[in-house]
């Protein structure tokens, strides 16, 4: 029986994602610079199995047993104490645990968007945060970024002109420190100006945060919520990267106003969040496990950024460009107009044994075919030296011969 | 700053669960009759105990680490499996893991409804369904129980009318065995029955099943999927009844082709369900442990049942009425039309020190103001008995003073 007649024509907008599909080549022959995951030899696994194994003991009836929409409330405490030495004054009840970061996007789509709204987001920006958005139809508009992150200038003449046409802005999707896709981080002085110009044009800042608990080199800067006065800031983060993917806790930091309505969505979409991976995420914070994880993280992903950016000096031919992240686990590569990445993926994968994520995808606006987003968050040193000079000869090769020749 | 009006226009469709407003009472000096919540004794905590450390010994690399949206495959596989016992044929193909078997009715609520598309649900059905569907905005019509659960015959009419309407009738959402808010099973010959009108009227069967693997008495009904020989029946259950509820994870089991739109639903949703619980799962599964559960939770909650039973049939003045489970968590309590079971919590809780589900919240097309819904399955057997008493108590004293008066 054909079954695609009962599909609700919300489906059509609703897009596979290019790296969840490139997952399935990992573990083969082809080296994956494709999905943003934490190199498994950073998991505390001692610990977490001993953190398991004390809460199974004492705790079962409690860790086993439904919890509370909002997060298991010592849990919101500890978040809370952990966001305060980040700068960010939150109580537990400004807290919201929820199923990875990428529910707590869902849920603020949810409670924020109508149809033709216009969210801002940077351009690139996390294909996530598209996805989660793009089924309740906003209007994503981009904006560009240059070495200080976001061109908060540019943006205030969109701002001027979706004025001027009567548009509503709701929302501004920015992730400030490291980046997704770039690596790149906002200035200090652009920081201001966005709260400045959120005030000035009224419209929520929604600041997506899983990377600066690690930066290279430096003080990380402070968070968009740590200088928000008027409580516009909605601030979002993730045990993904600091700890482990795996167990899918995330949480939200914004006035309870508005968080009244995220745990009402919540209790329609996922009920709770694991109250097992909350109890694990609480102890990791309460005995210094996430704390002690961060010199580790900025050791690993370090290393292996230095590797990619030597290796991407040592091997790409000329007029092939990229950033050079000051943390997260991206480099962005772009290459000349005349290569399609989407188009040379196919090839990459079967011939040249690479995966990477193609630039599209991260576009809210069209455009980006001569860009990808290259990860070096996973592959061990030696496999991104090797994966980058394969992707060297891809691009030499495909800019030697014209495209869909061989 | 008033937040209020940066609001989408839907968040206008969500109404918070009273069951879930209910928890907050739960461990003061109420006896709460409201959340199906396990008895934390059923958990198999030292099983879990051995499970979590074989695992954190044996595989932290993969159990800690992102996971296919669709599942872990070993799951799939083992979950597929434990179908077949059930009588439904799957592969793992069949079968994808969700957050909890709320986030499966969300999924299949984003994939299939449009706005005005009719779907039936039982009268009273489960509110957590009633929860996910509404914010899509369907036409949620309403089917009768008697002793034999849905009244198909009612059903029939009600697709003769919607067909004369012109209306589209997209799926029928049903909790065949041991129903939530009932605890009444549909009929053997009902269930072909049903099957039989999903052919003739052309639309899907969304069959909830967290129950059926626990009936008191006799043999457990064949879920409609192990009859469905046209792939319209989309069956979804959990770990949450027969495990425990704070691992959150859930799955469904449906022809390929429309798992494929689920799970590209679910990259913008959850993007996948904790990978440390689908391990415990897989690993209780595997080693027998859910099926070492059945007989123990058939036990228990058989002698809780009894205990309300007996209690409801000692204390409750005349003209109250409930049903019989034979099976599940629920109790299903009907009291003079007098008497509004909304209005009488707020002293039920206060004075009587007893909490219950009004059941109004669990019908789709009004009424139920004189309802309510009973879970014997969290306190201990004595108070039961004396939440009963309590209950009985404010009913009868309700039903001599007239209501507000006091």
């Amino acid at each position: 029986m054909e079954l695609r007649r009962f599909l609700s024509s919300r489906t059509a907008l609703m897009r596979a994602s290019q790296v969840r599909e490139l997952l399935k080549w990992i573990g083969r022959d082809v080296i994956s610079l494709g999905g943003g995951i934490p190199d498994p030899s950073s998991f505390p696994a001692r610990d977490l199995r001993e953190i398991l194994d004390d809460i199974l003991s004492s705790r079962p009836e409690v860790a086993l047993q439904y919890a509370p929409t909002e997060g298991v409330d010592e849990l919101r405490e500890e978040l809370a104490r952990f966001m305060g030495r980040r700068g960010i004054k939150a109580s537990a009840d400004n807290v919201v645990v929820t199923a990875g970061s990428q529910e707590a996007l869902e849920l603020l789509a949810r409670i924020l968007i109508d149809k033709g709204d216009v969210v801002f987001m940077e351009n690139p920006t996390y294909l996530g945060a598209i996805q989660a958005f793009r089924i309740y139809e906003p209007r994503m508009l981009g904006v560009p970024l240059d070495g200080e992150g976001m061109r908060v200038d540019v943006l205030e003449g969109k701002l001027k002109r979706a004025r001027a046409q009567g548009l509503r802005v709701k929302a501004i999707y920015v992730i400030p420190t490291c980046q997704n896709p770039t690596g790149i981080s906002l200035s200090g002085d652009r920081r201001k100006r966005l709260l400045e110009l959120a005030e000035e044009y009224d419209f929520l800042v929604v600041e997506d945060d899983p990377y600066s608990y690690f930066v290279f080199e430096g003080a990380s800067p402070p968070p968009l919520k740590s200088l928000d006065t008027s409580g516009r800031v909605i601030y979002l983060s993730t045990a993904s990267k600091v700890l482990a993917p795996g167990l899918r806790v995330g949480w939200l930091v914004a006035e309870e106003e508005l968080l009244d309505k995220v745990v009402t969505a919540k209790q329609a979409v996922t009920l709770q969040t694991s109250t097992l991976s909350q109890f694990v995420l609480l102890e990791a914070l309460r005995r210094g496990v996430v704390e002690r994880q961060l010199p580790r993280l900025r050791k690993i992903y370090r290393s292996k950024r230095d590797a990619m950016l030597e290796a991407l000096d040592e091997y790409m031919p000329d007029g092939v460009k990229w950033t050079r992240p000051s943390g997260g686990m991206f480099v962005w590569l772009e290459v000349p107009e005349a290569l399609d990445m989407s188009a040379l993926l196919y090839r990459a994968l079967r011939r040249y044994k690479v995966a990477y994520v193609p630039g599209t995808a991260f576009h809210v606006e069209g455009g980006g075919h001569n860009t990808a987003r290259l990860s070096y968050s996973y592959p061990p040193v030696e496999a991104i030296r090797e994966a980058i000079r394969r992707l060297a000869s891809l691009i030499s090769d495909s800019l030697r011969a014209p495209q869909g020749a061989s």
